[in-house]
């Protein structure tokens, strides 16, 4: 017997998506394993609601941002009882901008100007360097593409009210903790904006900092001789493109760019502060008392060695001066991580920048932040098939059901193999062989018990693989002993 | 120095809630304990969008739901290019009820609707049954209230395609496991619904099962002459009135009241399949073979006992005819729990229903599902004082910053003790000690570790317990295994 369906269509909207149980786990191995570096230093968890005031977003974004807000509808706007009051906001609605009055909230855009609103209300209450981080959706109402959501989560750690240092020294040594916790190979790259300023005072009055950013950033994108070209259309003369070209030209180790910064840029006052920040952090990283010994000069490991291990030894930055962080607020320090060995834009960003809360009337809270592009590292993850495999596993033992008897026995079981935290389910009903074998190898469950009328009457159980096939009947008293 | 503070008022939508460390993590204690009983039990993990598609959800909670319903305004709406779309749009809305063109999408109202239109989008690929849970944020325009909230989480668990009891007893055992984890003594009631449509049938044709279910659900809170003056407003005659009274009054253990309910119902075909089912739970939860020893029946613990202990057992379920759920779609077996000791409505709820997807044009798909308060249970637990210290603990260890050479020697073993896992931090800057007790002190760090000039010189740290007060001086070498 067939129905005649009533043809009612379901969708979800565009550009979402409903996570189904494998991309969860999958998803929730990055989360979690980000959320305890950010606790491991110290970093205190905020949530704030989806929804903010109108006026708390709008304006912060610049005028593109404002037309991707997803703005909530007032309440009882669809209601026929308040047609007059309805009719007289629309009114002013087509009159101008204002849209006060039909709406007053909307959903949140990106973790920032929230955690900046949040600041400003609570600073009274707050306990100041405060280290916050946050892993919550955002919204945004961009035309729907590949790999572009209008809801998507954001992962970001902050430390505010504070000008020293040591932060920006955590946070790079927090983009290592994370990444070799999660097996992705990684280049972190730092640079200064204070590079960058002093690169345009160098250039002349009338050359903006915000005039060459997006170009170079694109650097390493589309090679030096495109941004070249797109500075001179940008207005830049022959002059002022040379200066940026050798400022971009700057190679070799670390200390070496430092060198070569000193000249190009002229050890201007914004410089020496540019180069005295880096120095700071790269020298942080380096263990105070490092012998090197024979052997470990030609490649071998130490004879000895009193340099004691840390998470930020090995940590390796990699200082680029072309790095600029697009339009971004930042003032000093900025850090972006590529992940080696794949096709793919920057999987976490961040950096120093002067004035969090000033928008909200509180000003002077330096702050300097970092975040996780998390979509991108669960890409990365996927191509270099890093998601380990206890990961993917959700039920562990599967009990087939074969019976009234059998099955309150299986039940039983089950539940003393849950006391010792064994994921186990009974299948719900008796049914073939066959129909629950597909319950467990649709589900990827890799363990079956099966107790049948043999086992019972022997008091024993059938313990089987699926992965491997192997299969034995133990003594129901081992089961609980079994290294599932 | 004062600031001319711009005049910025900050604040978030009435209703809505900003969530700091100390709330976030008592309310991920509870979160995660549910989560790892439900992954315990095979259920799956589903995340829907925070958004659906407004015909998904408008008609599904009866015509107050749908004025709570948050509707998200069509992108573009507040631009003036589109001024006569828009114009064409709100007349409209103001000709009648459809909304269409200024609105389209609505924040989930409950997580439900959006699982059964998952179910009805995805139920080729699916694998039923399918357990699933959901801990996810919903909003409703409700009026703000004390402990009434605007955007807040709820925690379903439903195992859908199976008409097994077999899933009602794990659901009952569940919500043992959880409460029992979370230390909260409580009492789990279990109904039929079959009792409801055979009273109702007992009744004459003329009651309908939704004119008595609102009223018998308050008998615990309103008392039973004042359900039975609701009856009579109800319109329900004496004889009617009668028979729901006795109903109501049937007490004793669980035995008692199934052999009361025969009487009362006169046994008829619902009330038998009520009985069925309430008994097969029931049965289920009793361990198959018990011998009671004399001393066990005189209160005393068995001197040997063949049956094997297990999460179900000690599962004592409360059968209570007076259960209704209110105007829930429910069909079977319904459970309420509600937490002893505390003056706190139910704080979990659920039961089995027929037809989980056929509104949206997928027929005959069963479920049951339980539901859990977190707000209640985080109220309960505060009001109990059950939440665990460890919870209450971000940052383990503070480090004094007490300069240079000391914050860098600091730096070092900070780095080694959060790679044993201990959450340590140090702090920022070169401050006076008293500055730094009272970072610790308002951050709530139990810890501290002062490295000054005598421990560098000495190579050894002084380990202070704020709460305690007990102080210490180790060598250096030691502190890797100091049982913070």
């Amino acid at each position: 017997m067939t129905y005649e369906m009533a043809k009612v269509s379901v969708s979800i909207p565009q550009g979402t998506r409903d996570f189904g149980s494998e991309v969860i786990r999958k998803r929730d191995y990055i989360f979690s394993t980000i959320r305890n570096v950010f606790e491991l230093y110290g970093f205190e968890p905020l949530e704030t609601p989806a929804m903010e005031n109108l006026e708390t977003l709008m304006g912060k974004y610049g005028e593109e941002g404002d037309k991707l807000i997803f703005k909530i509808l007032n309440n009882g706007l669809d209601n026929p009882d308040k047609e007059k009051q309805v009719k007289a906001d629309l009114e002013k609605l087509l009159q101008g901008k204002t849209v006060k009055g039909i709406t007053e909230r909307a959903l949140k855009y990106d973790l920032t100007i929230p955690f900046a609103r949040y600041v400003a209300m609570n600073h009274h209450q707050l306990v100041f360097p405060f280290k916050r981080y946050q892993v919550q959706p955002v919204w945004r109402a961009e035309r729907p593409q590949k790999g572009r959501y209008r809801e998507f989560y954001q992962c970001d750690a902050d430390v505010v009210g504070s000008h020293s240092l040591l932060n920006e020294t955590e946070l790079a040594t927090m983009y290592k903790a994370v990444f070799e916790k999660l097996n992705i190979p990684v280049e972190i790259k730092i640079n200064s904006r204070k590079f960058l300023t002093s690169l345009s005072k160098r250039c002349g009055e009338s050359v903006r900092i915000t005039d060459f950013t997006i170009a170079i950033d694109k650097m390493e994108k589309i090679g030096l001789e495109k941004v070249k070209e797109e500075l001179s259309q940008k207005g830049l003369n022959k002059e002022q493109v040379s200066i940026i070209e050798k400022y971009l030209l700057i190679s070799g180790n670390n200390q070496e760019k430092i060198i070569q910064i000193k000249e190009v840029l002229g050890n201007d006052e914004e410089c020496q502060k540019g180069i005295a920040d880096i120095e700071f952090v790269l020298n942080h990283l380096t263990p105070n008392i490092s012998i090197v010994t024979p052997g470990e000069a030609e490649g071998l490991p130490p004879a000895t060695s009193i340099v004691t291990p840390s998470a930020a030894e090995g940590l390796q930055l990699t200082l680029d001066p072309s790095l600029a962080r697009g339009l971004n607020y930042y003032t000093g320090i900025i850090f972006e991580v590529k992940a080696k060995g794949v096709q793919m834009g920057s999987i976490g960003g961040g950096g120093r920048y002067d004035d969090l809360t000033g928008l909200f009337g509180v000003p002077n809270i330096p702050g300097v932040g970092i975040s996780f592009g998390v979509d991108r590292i669960y890409d990365v993850m996927e191509e270099l098939n890093l998601f380990p495999m206890h990961v993917q596993v959700g039920t562990q033992v599967l009990f087939f059901n074969l019976g009234d008897q059998e099955s309150r026995k299986a039940f039983e079981w089950l539940q003393q193999l849950r006391q010792k935290g064994i994921r186990s389910e009974l299948y719900h009903e008796f049914a073939k062989f066959e129909k629950q074998f597909k319950y467990a190898e649709k589900k990827k469950i890799p363990w079956i018990i099966i107790i049948g009328d043999k086992e019972l009457k022997e008091n024993t159980c059938t313990v089987k693989n699926l992965a491997f096939g192997g299969q034995q009947t133990i003594p129901a008293g081992e089961l609980i002993n079994f290294p599932f």
